[in-house]
C-alpha cells in the first residue's frame, strides 16, 4: 500500500470559539489533547467538524500551528486545506507542510459545479507544490460535487494523492474502490453510520468526530475488526449507532459541542449562522449518551 | 426470533418460457432442482427473478404447484403472491398455502402510490386469510413505493408478518431494522451488492438469484459469516461482487438466462417486452463468469 | 401536424365500483356523460384515473365498449391499453380499435426497468397490429421508467405514434419536445399543476381528470390560451391551482370520487387496496371546491 | 407590492480576471456598460455569474464601488453579499449600502446544512443592520440548501426582505409563491430555461446572465409578456432557449466568457479551478449563437 501512516481511528477536533466568535486556541489545544490521550490513531484539524470553511486564513494557520505543537509527534496529523480557489488551496497546503503536517485532506469545494477535468487540474496544481501525501475527500453533501469512482481513479494517478476518504454514505462506492483500485490505495470511511459496513468492506481507517464523545467505543470497534471478530464488532457497532446517527443528523460541530457540555467538558461557542442545538435535541442527546455507555 | 425456518441462501429461480412465450414447466423443474442440489437453504418461486407480474393467474398457480412437487419437502418454500389488488393477493396467498408453501412474500405493488394506511390494510386483509408467515418485501425500484422503517414496524404488529426483506440498497435501513426491531424479527437482504454489508449488519438470510450461476460462492460467503470469519467473508465477497453487480444492473431474469446459456444450461426464452442481453453484454458476462470461478 | 383530432381538454373518467368491488357500468356511463355534456373536447377511458391496471381483461373490454356506445361519435375517444407484457398490450389495442376507439394511449409499464430498445420494440410490435394512432405516455411516477426526449424521438419514427403525453412534471421536457420535434408532433400535458406552463409552452391539449369536478374552469383556461390572453389564462389558472394540486397529491381516483360525493354526484366505490380519503382530507377538499367556484 | 424598483431584465455581469488571475476593474466596467446601454432594467454584480464566492473581501468591495460609479444612477443596482458566516454577510451588506447599492441579494450559503431557524436568524441579523431591501435567493444547486416555500414565507416577515429569487428550476415553486404570498411580494425567476413559464406564472423579473450575449431577445421576451402577447413570447422564447440551456449547462461564467469571445468582445480570464470551455463546447456555442440571431 502506497501510504501506511494513517489507519484506525482518525479523530476530528472541533474548532471552539469564544463569546466574541473568535477562535479559542487555548481551548482548542485542550480538546485536541483529549483526542490524543484517549487513543485516537491520528488527528485531523480543519475538517468539516472543525468548521474550516468558516475560518479566515489567519485562523486556519493558527489552528494548524497549534495542532503540530500540541501533538508533538505523538500521532500523525492530517490537515484540511480545501478552498474554492486553486490559489488559496495551494497556499494552505504549503503552509501546512511547512509547519509539519503529515498529510493534507482536500475536498473539491465548488460553487460552480466543477468538471472532472477542472477537478483533476485543481488537485494536480496543489500536488505539484507539496511533497506530503494528499487525501482526496469525496462528500457531495458538503462539497456540492460527487466524484465518481472513475474520477477518483484519475486523481490517484497523481503521485502524492495516495488516500481516499469516502463520505457519500453508499457502501457500494467503497466496494468499487477496493475492487478496482486494489491494495495499492488506502480508502477511509467518512460516513459514521457506515462504520461497520466500511470496515467489513476493507476500509483502512475511520475519519470521525465521534472520539470527542465516545473514544473507547470507536477504538474497540476498530480493534474487533483487527481481531477478525465480526460478532464483537457488530455488537459494538449497534451499541454506538444511535450516537453516530445523531451527530450526523444534527451536524457534527453543533452535536459535538452539545455532547461535550453534557459530559461536563467545555467546548466553547459556535460561529454564526451555526446555532446551538435546541433544548429538545440536547435532551435527546443526553439520553443517547447514557444508553451508549451502558 | 418469531420465525426460524428461513435463513442463509434463499434462491430465486427464473421462470422459463418456450418459443411461443408459454411457461415451460418441465424446464422450470430442472432449473429449480439445480438450486436445491447445489445447497440453497430455501427457494423462492414467483419473485421478481421469476417475472411473477408478467404471469397470469393460471401460470402462477402452475409454478407454485410445480415447486411444491419438485422440492418435496427438502427445503422451505417462499412463494411470491403480490398483486395490485387486495382481492387477487388474497387469492394467490390462499392458493399458495393450500398447495403447501411454507411462507408467502408480499411487496406492496402500486400503480397509484399507496398511503401507509392503505398498505397496512392490504397486508392485514391478506394475513387474516392465511395461517402461514408473510415476508414483507420493500423494494421501491420495482414496487414504486418505499416502506419506511416506521411503516415496517406497523406491519410487524400483524401476527403472521414475521420477516422483512430489504432491497432499497441502503445498508442503513438494515441497521435501523436490527436496532429498532430487535431480535424478534428476522430481516433478509434482497440487494445482491450488499451481501457482505447485510450479513455484517446481522441479516438472517440473503434472497438472491445468484445461485442460478454461482451457488458455491454464495453459500461459502454465508458459511464464512457463520464461522465469524470476516476476512474470509470479505475475500469471498470481492470474488463474486462483479457478478452480483452485473446481474442487478442488467435485470435478474435477463442476466440469469444469459449466464445459464454461457454455462451450457438451457434457460428457455424471455417473455416480451423483456429482450435477451446484447452480444456485448453477453461477452462481458462471460468474462466475469470466468474470473469469478478462478 | 400529423394528428389533429385530439386537442383542448381531454377528460379522464374514473371507473366506479359497486359495493362488491365489481365495475359498475351503468354508473360509469352516467359519469362519462357528465364529461361530454360539460364540454370536454375528448374523453380517455382506462387511464390512470380509470384505474386501468387494477382491472382484468373482461372489465377493460366492458369499459371500452361502454364508452364507444355512450359517446356515440360526439367526441374523439382515447383508450388506455398499456400492459406489462407486449402480448396483452397488443390484445387490448386491437380490441379497442375494433370497437371504435379513435386512438390508444400506451405507457411503458415496467416491473423490470426496460431498456430503450425494449421499449421501442414494444411500441413497434403494437403499432404494427393496429391502424389507429398511438399516444406515447411518459409518466415515471406510475410507469417506473422515464422515457428520455431522445427515446421519445425514436418512438415517433414509428408511423402511427403521433402524440406524446408528458407527465414528468418538468416543463422543460415540453420545451425540448416543442423545440426538437417541431410542429409535426402534438404533445399533451398530463401534469395538472403545469396546465398553464404547458399551454404557454405550446401543448396541444391537457389530459386531465379535473373536468369531473371543475369542467368550466378547465375549458375557460384553454379558451383564454386560444384567444392569446395570457393575463386571463393566468387568472383562471390560479383560481383552480389548489384543486389541481389536491387531486394530484391525493391520487386522482380517490380525490375525484371524494369530490363527486361533495358535489352530490354518485361516484361509486374504490377497489382495494385503494381507500377513500380521510375525513380530514375530505374537509380540505370541500373548502377548496368552495373557494374555486367563487 | 412592497418593492417596485426591480422588474424586467436584471442583468448579471461576469467578473473578468487578468492573466495573473487578478480582478480587472477596467474591463469589468466596460462589460457592465454593455449591459446598461443594451437596455437591461437593472444590474446585479457579485452574483453567481460574477463568481462572488471566489473573491476576497477587497475584490468584492472594489466591484461594488466600480458598479455604483459606472451605473451612475441610470438603473437600480442589486449587490450579492452572501457569505458562509453571518458576520461577513453583515459586513458586505453594510458596505454595499454605504456605497450606494439599491438592494442586496442574499443566498444562505451553507457548508453545514442550516436549519430553518438558523437561516431566519441569519437573514434577520443582516436585515437589522441595513435599511435597503433584501432579495432572498433560493438556489439549492449552489447554496447546498433548499429553502421551502414555508421558510420563504417566514423570511418575508422580516420587514426589508421584500423580494424572492427562485432558481430551483421548478415552476411549481413560483405558482406557490404567487398563490400563497399574494401581490405583496415580488418574485423573480433565476432559472434561465424557465423564463417563459416564470413570466406566465407572474414573475416580476428575470435575473439572468444572458444579456451579456443576447440582450435584444431577453428584452423582447419581457416586452411581449408586458403586451399580453403569449404567442409572440412563445416564439421569442423558443428562439433563445438553446442558448439559455447552454449557458446553464456549462456554468454561467465559463459560458458567458466564451460567448463574448465569439462575439469579438474581450471577457478576460477565469480564476482557477474554473477552466475555459473546451474547443468542442466553444464550437457548439458558436453554432447556437448563429442560429439564435437568425
Amino acid at each position: 500500500m502506497k501510504n501506511t501512516k494513517f489507519k484506525g481511528i482518525i479523530a476530528y477536533p472541533i474548532t471552539p470559539f469564544d463569546e466574541n466568535e473568535k477562535v479559542d486556541i487555548v481551548l482548542y489545544k485542550q480538546l485536541l489533547e483529549r483526542l490524543i490521550v484517549s487513543g485516537s490513531h491520528a488527528v485531523a484539524p480543519l475538517g468539516s467538524t472543525g468548521v474550516m470553511p468558516y475560518l479566515n486564513d489567519e485562523e486556519k494557520e493558527a489552528i494548524t500551528q497549534a495542532t503540530v505543537s500540541q501533538v508533538n509527534g505523538r500521532v500523525p496529523i492530517l490537515v484540511g486545506v480545501s478552498n474554492l480557489t486553486t490559489e488559496r488551496t495551494i497556499y494552505h497546503a504549503k503552509a501546512a507542510e511547512k509547519v509539519g503536517a503529515d498529510a493534507v485532506m482536500i475536498i473539491p469545494m465548488s460553487y460552480w459545479k466543477l468538471s472532472d477535468d477542472e477537478i483533476v487540474k485543481h488537485y494536480d496544481a496543489v500536488a505539484k507544490q507539496i511533497s506530503i501525501p494528499i487525501m482526496a475527500y469525496n462528500n457531495p453533501a458538503t462539497a456540492g460535487v460527487d466524484m465518481s469512482p472513475s474520477l477518483l481513479k484519475r486523481l490517484l494517478e497523481i503521485s502524492n494523492v495516495t488516500m481516499i476518504k469516502e463520505s457519500t454514505g453508499d457502501v457500494q462506492r467503497m466496494h468499487y474502490l477496493k475492487k478496482e483500485l486494489g491494495d495499492d490505495v488506502a480508502f477511509y470511511n467518512g460516513s459514521n453510520p457506515l462504520a461497520l459496513a466500511a470496515f467489513a468492506a476493507g476500509a483502512r481507517g475511520w475519519c470521525t468526530a465521534a472520539p470527542n464523545l465516545i473514544p473507547e467505543l470507536n477504538i474497540a470497534l476498530y480493534n474487533a475488526i483487527q481481531k477478525n471478530d465480526l460478532q464483537e464488532a457488530q455488537k459494538l457497532f449497534y451499541q454506538q449507532i444511535d450516537l453516530l446517527r445523531f451527530i450526523v443528523d444534527k451536524g457534527l460541530p453543533r452535536a459535538i459541542k452539545a455532547g461535550l457540555h453534557i459530559q461536563g467538558v467545555e467546548g466553547g461557542q459556535l460561529r454564526k449562522p451555526l446555532q446551538p442545538l435546541t433544548e429538545k435535541e440536547i435532551s435527546e442527546l443526553s439520553t443517547i449518551l447514557k444508553l451508549v455507555n451502558n
